[in-house]
């Protein structure tokens, strides 16, 4: 281990959660050291939760152009970016860094709009830059292990995708005045439940089965009177080559905290997983009984090992999850300052994840407008 | 507790599982007495199966037909039958009992067509006897809780529902040599699993939330080769009033035994059941902690209460569920036989949740072939 | 299948849970006909109580002695007597059957003293009839397995049993007004849980393991101020061969209803089993994944299928356990009718059984008395 | 949060798991910097294992007592040290840094002899530094709410305590190569499996109830042939007041990963926790439905908010669980800098928690030497 990668972080100020979590992933592995930050678009802010987290004055920014410009030129100056605003900004702020080759470690989804997508799409393909998408449930040791059962065919001929993501914290109107911006149309983007939530469902679905959805019919709700954004999405998927899914997410069903639950069947075998408990993957070998394959356990494969810290039994949760996508992008950040290609086994959401991200939403919007019509992915 | 009323069966002949079940379910609360039986369409089979389970030869019957003529007119004739054949035998063999004044005890799916639906439910409706329907989960004490707990608003306005029944059991092709009728379109109907568990769990998510489907729009498949009916669905649903539902049936999901669980959300709390462990019941009231509770535990209704035999902490299982509607089927007899109105806590399924059934199968087929466009359901 | 066997029963009269497990567990399989009855030693309510559950009249005593007189001289009497009354009666009823050659099927545990167990060993020593102890856990599918496993050395040398059974219902003094015999040592016996509960957790860790306890040291306490019993019981067990346990009983353990769990561990593997879910049993080979073994599911063995009346993932619960122990004291009575051996797969406690719990018992409080120090078991 | 205090770690080589846990659990919170380490007492591995983790080499020591006389006279050494040595190394390390006033985090059990302990006892009270105990799972949240719960009163007057931890690592002869240290006499001190594990389950159980043990009862054993330390132990405890607990700790129990379990019942009401699954405290008020407490959730206490990074539903886990006692030496460093009395909600575990732990071991060895008699803790 080396010395720690120089990060800077845009959005994050007091209060914002997520940001508070990028924090913490970035440093369980010492694998980066935080050293400047945009993390508010208000200067008053800004100042005041940069100070809050330890940051140098003269490197805590009240605008995110100017700690791009500026880290640029130093000579220590950051060497990647976490951008953890909210979804409308994530392009703007991108592409600042991204032009002057600055990686950037991004939150999801990806934008608010497709046309921004587009166009982050074009700056991270014109950048030299790293571009890593926080789509943090890839990083759970069993999520790896499920991903590697399906390729090596434990599970035989896919079949039946059952994901869903359901919380309870916007129930009741009141609610959501703790993350307004969320249910904001314009700041959040299309999507309400299927943005914020359904795309982590989405790309856990895609990233274990390595299938890709056809076309998928919708069938949004915004349930609480005057919200704006879906807050309970139905969706039946088909996939390229035949296998079959549905995906709920809910931000309105009570007794839900973060359950993300993933369940794949083939002709073989079936898995299956719960987000709230996260070191067990179940596996059943058609034919046999159910196993409980356990992070760190007897079962435990090479891929679910290489992203594991600790014994069996001693959980790893969310934030060990989300320092793996973390640590693999310090691996590509690494390989890529000493000119090597990024190792084979590293492995993290890129924008093409985003994108297809992206392009759920849309469908979703799209299906359910036309009143629950199968629609096409686009593309 | 009088003397047990004296019934029939038709079907359930050696090696039919649901025929076993139906006979440990008329005995468990010691309300029935088995005494006559057309147990198979074969005359030896019948016989030899007659004499397998004790009945008296001169009471074992060739033919359900003949079986009803002469049981009508004995003095101490069945008063009830038990229809376990083939989905397919249904509608013929019900008439034949209904016609003479005999209460029918029916499996379900109603009918393998809609048009012996029709015709059933046109003979039920101008019998004098009574029809009841096994969708025997609605039997189980907390699922009598739900229902209750839904009706008294303890969930508030209901928005979505979450049900499903999973198996695994015809997951390869050769599985099905054991009930091959199932997947017999001329025997079983046009759903496979829908019909055969779909309907289960159409039916208890009808039973618990009151709610009425509107529409729906179903994806069905076939994933087994050469396979004629669907041994997979995914089904959405709107129902009338604005809720939404999703219905998974699958009999190709390996490490699914008889996954059978509901989901009921509303602005005010939530709830989760698995059959698989039928004697709790999760209950969320919107902003406080999830309470479990249990079959005869504190937090039983009375509705619950009413048909619980054990204390809590014993398990009851499947027979006891389905032993509940033989004993509401008791309870109505009687009340019959006493010229009473059966009591308004006497509940069970009836030919209208049959027709149901028979509605959601068809709205199902119609849907899928019209490559999952959303459809109403008849009536 | 041939005629019912006839069956008395002595005890049992309203209200008494008991009596109503045992009517249910002797009809599910249809094995025995329930025709005669001394329900209650109060006249007027074994009058009372025989009408409430159809018994004739003519065959409703008012006295357990009287019955066996008359009924042994029946040309259709009883063939066998199930015992559920308190404790201290057990012997004094056992007796007058047993010496009339008809058959005991008695409750648990099997006296109040060990005087009365004595000379009803001696009796059960002396009757040709047989003797069966509801020892109904016993009777779960997954505890025959269970005893195979360990039989066939699939968890290796034992080296470490855990069992428990922890109950609530008597936390606080109000509550055994419910059944208050239960916590008075004239009716009851020596212990109060350990009788009650403990008999059963150390009759069910012996049947799995095959295990003989050497010696024990036991802390008994009685919480509820007044109480004459143990309502909470701490032991440690030695087992002949090297082997060590633990063993907790409990009725004040407020969140537990009925929480018998067993665990034993090997050199080669280990197995966690938990009543409350009694159709699984959780396996683990050493050194792989652990697997879940379910009633009728993949990997059930002869033992348990034997005893399975439905598919994997229904449930069968309390009363099916139960049945099985009446069932196996159907196939002993039938082979003994017939003069045959008892076939060597009918299993069920026996007199042995019940000496071993009334050894357990007393060898507790003969440690507890002595300030929880190590004693022998009594033989 | 100011500048992160200046950490040295002594032990914790490479392949040491638990120096990485420590690193981690120092990181998490970003309130200290690893600046220092005498990682191994070998010099090669220390400065490789330096090297390792991007230690400078100027700081990278081959021998605790030259690192705590350097870095003591340093302007910016190290002000807090981390001991994550072998047991028998604990006196010896900590001493020399006491004495300079350096602050030390110890990993548990305190040390491998009585005589050590009380050595270190006397050292910790003649310095001015600070002395933390790693018993790590006292930083769970949902045990800071359990004991919280306890002290006001919602278990009522505790009776039944029952703690157990349950590994299964050391089932087998050649497991143990894999850390042979700790099946050693004279580098893990008298207990085996009682002071790696048992001390942890003893401590929670004392953390949380707030309960004295006056005297225990315990059988421990050796179950691999050779091994010289108890792998397995059965302890009954009695604690001043009256209650009665039972604790069961083992290395040898196939299908454990870390299962350490906790139940405490008082005559109002009784709480459930499982180290596996650390985020879910299960609670029922004696009569009424048991509750599903979650670290973040609704119920949740300000106790345990104070020490949740993140949402409920996103699992927290061991690490998080230990970063916290981390952070709360943290907050009671820097009080000390600041010359303020540390605040008095800054909890974690200290001398006197470590010798209780040692007691209890010395206990437990004492008891099982004299055939299991119950023996006074000793002061």
């Amino acid at each position: 281990m080396g010395r720690p990668i120089r990060l800077g972080m845009v959005g994050g100020g007091n209060d914002a959660f997520i940001g508070a979590v990028h924090r913490i992933a970035a440093r369980i592995d010492g694998r980066f050291q935080l050293v400047a930050g945009a993390l508010s678009s208000t200067a008053e802010k800004a100042q005041a939760s940069g100070a809050a987290i330890g940051l140098n004055p003269d490197r805590t920014y009240d605008d995110f152009k100017a700690m791009a410009i500026r880290e640029a030129r130093l000579k220590d100056g950051i060497e990647a970016v976490a951008i953890v605003t909210p979804n409308h900004v994530h392009y703007a702020a991108a592409r600042e860094f991204l032009k002057r080759g600055i990686h950037v470690i991004c939150d999801k989804p990806l934008t608010s709009t497709m046309a921004d997508a587009k166009k982050l799409e074009k700056a991270v393909a014109q950048s030299d830059a790293l571009f890593v998408l926080t789509h943090n449930y890839t990083g759970y040791p069993m999520m790896r292990q499920a991903r590697q059962m399906v390729a090596d065919g434990a599970l035989g001929n896919l079949r039946v995708v059952q994901v869903e993501y359901a919380q309870d914290w916007l129930t009741q109107a009141e609610d959501f005045k703790q993350a307004e911006w969320r249910t904001d149309p314009a700041r959040s983007g299309l999507g309400g439940s299927t943005g914020d939530i359904g795309t982590h469902a989405f790309n856990l679905a895609g990233f274990v089965t390595g299938l890709t959805v056809d076309s998928l019919c919708a069938d949004l709700q915004a349930f609480v009177p005057g919200r704006q954004l879906d807050d309970n999405a139905h969706v039946m998927l088909r996939y390229e080559g035949g296998a079959r899914g549905m995906l709920w997410c809910s931000q309105v069903a009570p007794g839900n905290e973060n359950g993300l639950g993933l369940r794949v069947y083939g002709d073989k075998g079936g898995i299956e997983w719960r987000q709230e408990n996260p070191n067990r993957l179940w596996f059943t070998p058609y034919g046999a009984p159910k196993q409980l394959l356990t992070r760190g356990g007897k079962g435990a494969m090479d891929v679910a090992e290489r992203v594991t810290r600790i014994p069996a039994g001693h959980p790893e949760g969310y934030l060990e999850g989300f320092a793996t996508i973390y640590r693999e992008a310090a691996d590509a950040i690494e390989a890529h300052r000493d000119g090597h290609d990024v190792p084979a086994d590293v492995t993290y959401p890129t924008i093409a994840d985003g994108m297809a991200g992206m392009r759920f939403v849309e469908a979703c919007v799209r299906s359910s407008k036309r009143d629950g019509a199968w629609v096409k992915l686009g593309s």
